[in-house]
């Protein structure tokens, strides 16, 4: 009813208090995209030349924008970085071009880059900047990729010495651009694509470039959306791992060296550790499919999947 | 559960942003205050010499004082204008002085003016703002009376060429003072003791204060909390008044003509649509002890109590 | 004559320079006001019900606000901090109430705050406010108690141990508010009302708040407003003290423990030390009823009553 | 030498004040990009499987971009709309989607739209603006696509009733922003796409964008650079077309209705009499090709191609 | 006595509120300055080479500057427009250069121009400045001809034809910078050299160039500073000549007609009535000798010389 | 042609980014100036009067003045400090005043004085701020002296003990009020009079000024415009001096050790390393006479003259 609602409105005062005017940087998939505009009235038949063309996404119906769109009206600066993964590989498949990963990075030739960057600053940059001001009712979201105004400065990464070809490693962040946007109340929507020496473009991977927007904003939060519940470990040594709901940065780095966390969450949590380090207030992995999980982590007391902290011993639940 | 919160929080996006920035004038009766603080611990023993002194009151657990700190936290810009009578007629009770009334508006002679500014200025407004921050957990009020800033200009009020001695009605409100405060993120407070020429002082009827500011401000909205449900009128004729939802000015009129509207609400409705008058978007008159009665009107789909509006014809549910 | 006028006018030119753009903080005592407004025209007759009730007070004639205006106009930055001793007793009188003191300070029980907070913030504070905008033909004043914006935070004050009820001392000062206000030219007022923890108010000593005020905002200058002459001691020995016209902080340390300095004066300049200590750059003791004592100490090459420095090695005249 | 790019210099003092603060836009085709970065070094082998890839274009050495990097430093405020109709051509018949045209306008079904938007929003102009903050030797450009910050809003495009798909024409473009951004020293870079209804993308023809933004923001000029020297017409009767240096409004309008410009010409001069009439100064039919076409415009006395002014009678050369 | 001395300063609160941050324009001769600096020390022999040099003058000891200084202080905002005529014409002497006055205007050749600039904008501009920033004891004061930011531009003057050389009359004030300069609060002191088409420079008579600033600024007041005691007339009809305390335009005007003001002052009550048709608030012609004519002016109720206003119906004194 | 224009401004983009916003200081000696304003029109015959009197200067084809306003144009922030020692000297013998230097200084008594300040602050300053403004085409310039603003603050210069009589050397610069001049856009145009204590103006030489603004405002280049080729001396030791391109402070202490720099270069090298000891970047010893030295220096790759820096070991060429 109309009072249950003005009631929980009313007991989220002090966390909106909390977190007004605070920076949160939330990595976005990229991959919960809706079908395109106009998609359903008109399809490409399956016969017709366009067939296998990965349709334009719209983003109206996406959850996460919702609550970024609420998280803006209730005076937190969220900046969104996404990915896109799954949109560059249906694009490169479509195309006959073979998607490789070392260590879970995209190793990226010419060709590569060219899809790469469209997919990314082109498509799902648009379609969740599109989604995001139809889900705020009014443009509040400005798309940027690493050329606009310098945004993201990089150079070639090379993980162990292998040559990846266009995938970089931030250096830089102009932040003071970012801070022009938020103050003026806008939010950026990011493509991790950067640029390094002579105007060349480099592919990064998306978790490295939120955590290094969230480093250098010495943000609030940074937000990982996945489709993991959390870091899961077996912390009370029954042989099943739990989500461990809260983590300091030792004992992560400890778990990644026991094997506790493993495979994908490794670097995810890496990630993590250097924006703490260079300033970010807290790291937290969560269910993007969970309902509002966003608006659950900042704005009620039940926190949600797992939070990373730089300065506490080893405090784990 | 933390997550039906969060999907109620994220219901009331639209209302958010509807209100965002815009000005809502709060006529508070002042009647709903607590006991004083510390008051439990240290009660004044009846047959102690200060039996019988008005407590000073506390807000702390003020309802509608949470709800302004919420409104501005959601970026509504909220002033307080606010009565006191009952602590008034305490204080003259104590005091041994009469109160008298003429049309609802307090006969004010020297010594009367001199308890109503002590208690209205010094006492309830004292409270009032000591509650806001409170409920806030940060200082976000600011008192005022009429001198302060020159705030609220009047002249002696005359209703039918009666003598009430110091009543007066408003002629000018400094808004640019107030403005400045809003600008600055605070919350006025204001006790509707105004000044005039010579630097006398008047007591002026809280509703009409409200109403005066608001007007002059242009608000978005004119709420004024009272201990009953709306407007009453038997508009179906089945011989039992209801709850009018929504009166436009013309029917507002009518409805006093026929007396339909009557007893206490007459002034007030009168003061909303001189506030409407002046350029106020709509008034409200709601029940102030129903639960988050401010939050309800503002942040979901139903209203409560009754909406007057300057433009419409007669539309009335 | 007009000339002769003209002339004194461009012998203060290096005064009005020197002090142009200063904030200086003046301790009114709140007894200096005269009759109600009206007051004259319509007494309570002494045995009409309100007989015996304080009149509100005006301040039209006071000399000291005419000075502070002119202050004003001159480019000085005047704060307020006032008073209320003798409109709180003539009040607790009337109620029965009985007016007990431990050091100086007001013993303060429940019943006794809700008559201080009344009487100073709500009566003598606007009668000040109003005075100050009447003296300065345009509303320059703004009233404040410590609960607004939360400007003065306290603690109890337990001096030896003692209880004293709801007495304060201030433990911070909201100077961003003040600074706001005088940087768009009000001339604040200020009731010495603090606010404590769980928003308990307490009754603060105006002399400690004056200083707490100027200290916190490092004022040029700090002026107790009393009515002796200055600090008086027999510095030359003869059996007859005299008005000492300058104190170092040592010295005067050094006249209270020898007794030269005692009774009332000793918190007075105790609080000054203090004020000096936290930055304020002078402080003086001055007779309020010698007309224009505001004036002639800023303004002209002959000091009055005492000043008390923070740095010189006992020079005293 | 060294003297006398010194007297060039100076020589165009005039213009440089002339231009100063003024906003100049460009419509650039997009065409004229060079080969993707590091191309050389990684071109895909024929038979490899990203052989027939566009590759993703490099700006660096467009001497466009270098003359816009100038006005810039000059103190001019450019606004660069883009095409990329090559591009995306290429882009389609890699897809095997056919591109078809109605009146100069590509008809744009939803597998279309979303390759046009990838490769004008990801592509194209992601090149020219790292192309450009290559020239500029600083991060000066911003990329911008319809949908960020409300940019571009646009309803279908319906000429002659015919249905174009996902093709629209502008109805509203966000100056505030725009200005913002050469508030801010920035050089916006814009993909011509738009957003409608929904949240709806629309391919919007480049010309009429520019034209758009051109008359919305009231600039000093319009340039458009294209591949022939200007309006050509057989003004001096001798059967062969000549470039006409200079039209007014009337006289364009009565070219066009006697054949005398035709082709594809016809909707560009009309897009400019759509930006004179909306308030943009001039407009400019420009050979891009030329070396420094728009420094030759602007800054010297001789101008190039064709000039289209809003208010004269007929002066035609 | 101080207390004289401050009550004289209470008693001008009045005024000093009603000119505060106004523009007063003063018309200095340039004649009261004194000998030059160091020129008792080092005074040129009488038979050495520098022997009729007239000495370059020092102004410590001016009055009249002191009394812009304390205007200033008391937040007035004071614009001095100087003449030098004295210094000019002892010069053009001392060089063997005839004075030649055609109705009051120096006929000005090329030679004579050169003489008029060096001596008004170097050496009486500059002995003003520097006497200001002494009297003030901080430098407030910036020196301007009408070269600097282009602030007074003129064309020739041909009074019924007469060709006068250089002799201009003002078109137009650049008040922006003006205005910029007051902001920052300097006062600026202007020598009336102007300058025309081609940048030929021009001298400008004194009154004219004061009534044409303070009819650019719309100054509250336009004070000329002459050697008489104000406008004379013999308004009583006994024969002599009184002080007209206030004229109105209209009575000006036929007092001219009927020669009852004539000679000298024609021209100065001229400049004036332009200053009131172009929006300065009054004119005053007063006596520079009498001491601190521009405090009693200004700060007294007893004002000095004569007053001429705009608007009223023949009301004199 | 127009093209190569273009060509020549497009090639300065890297000087022109290089130097935005920077502050150049430029000694104008003073002496390039043209004929007076009509001069040719109006001369003084040669028995006439005036005959000998030196005739106002005008600037309109000052090249010089000409580059200046072509660096405010190109975002340059130019500071002019001028000389006028001809002009000085061609009064002086007018007037029979002998001109008598030591070291380079000229002995100043209080005629003299007033001689140099009427010519340079009344006729060169002037004369140039109406040049530079005619070369802008608009008003870019502001006039100063060292009294305006306190701009300049000096004492007597003593060189070796001896009395140079009002012979001063700059302590002080008011450096904010040239910022704010800069900061709106102004071009400052000083001429080197200075004020000491008690308001005595200092007749001070003109590299020496420009040297300690230079130094005060910590610019990138202080340029001397000469009428030498810059800083000769025999490098290559074939007994043939040449002109030195670049010099560090050792070096150029060395050669003046040594005499390879002698004479009037001497006092401006070391006022170049007075103004490097201060911050600023480089000196540059230019020939002014050389079309569009300014802009040669500044805007391509060409130095002329020599270069003086702080911080490198001995580089010569």
């Amino acid at each position: 009813s109309a009072e249950i609602r003005a009631a929980v409105l009313a007991d989220v005062l002090p966390w909106v208090q909390r977190f007004a005017g605070r920076i949160v940087v939330i990595k976005h998939g990229g991959s919960t995209l809706g079908p395109a505009p106009g998609g359903d009235a008109r399809p490409p038949e399956p016969a017709a030349p366009g067939a296998g063309i990965p349709a334009a996404p719209a983003c109206g119906d996406d959850g996460v924008l919702r609550d970024v769109a609420m998280l803006r009206a209730l005076g937190v600066r969220p900046v969104v970085v996404h990915g896109g993964g799954k949109a560059i590989t249906a694009w490169l498949d479509r195309l006959g071009l073979p998607a490789r990963f070392v260590d879970g990075l995209r190793v990226t030739d010419a060709a590569t880059l060219a899809v790469v960057e469209m997919v990314l600053a082109g498509q799902v940059n648009k379609a969740l900047v599109t989604g995001l001001n139809q889900a705020a009712g009014r443009p509040i979201a400005v798309g940027l990729a690493g050329c606009d105004a310098g945004l993201l400065v990089a150079r070639p990464k090379r993980p162990g010495g292998r040559d990846l070809g266009y995938v970089g490693e931030i250096v830089r962040v102009n932040t003071a651009f970012l801070l022009q946007l938020l103050e003026a109340g806008f939010v950026p929507v990011i493509a991790p694509v950067a640029v390094g020496e002579g105007g060349t473009r480099y592919n990064v991977n998306a978790d490295d470039a939120a955590a290094a927007v969230a480093g250098a904003l010495r943000a609030e939060k940074l937000v990982f959306l996945t489709d993991v519940p959390g870091v899961m470990a077996d912390v009370d040594g029954d042989g099943e791992p739990e989500v461990v709901s809260r983590l300091d940065a030792d004992t992560a780095r400890a778990f990644m060296a026991r094997g506790e966390i493993r495979g994908g969450m490794v670097p995810k949590v890496e990630a993590g550790l250097r924006a703490l380090a260079a300033g970010a207030g807290s790291v937290h992995i969560v269910d993007g499919r969970r309902p509002h999980a966003l608006l659950v982590e900042l704005f009620t007391s039940e926190g949600v999947g797992t939070m990373v902290v730089a300065g506490e011993r080893g405090r784990v639940a």
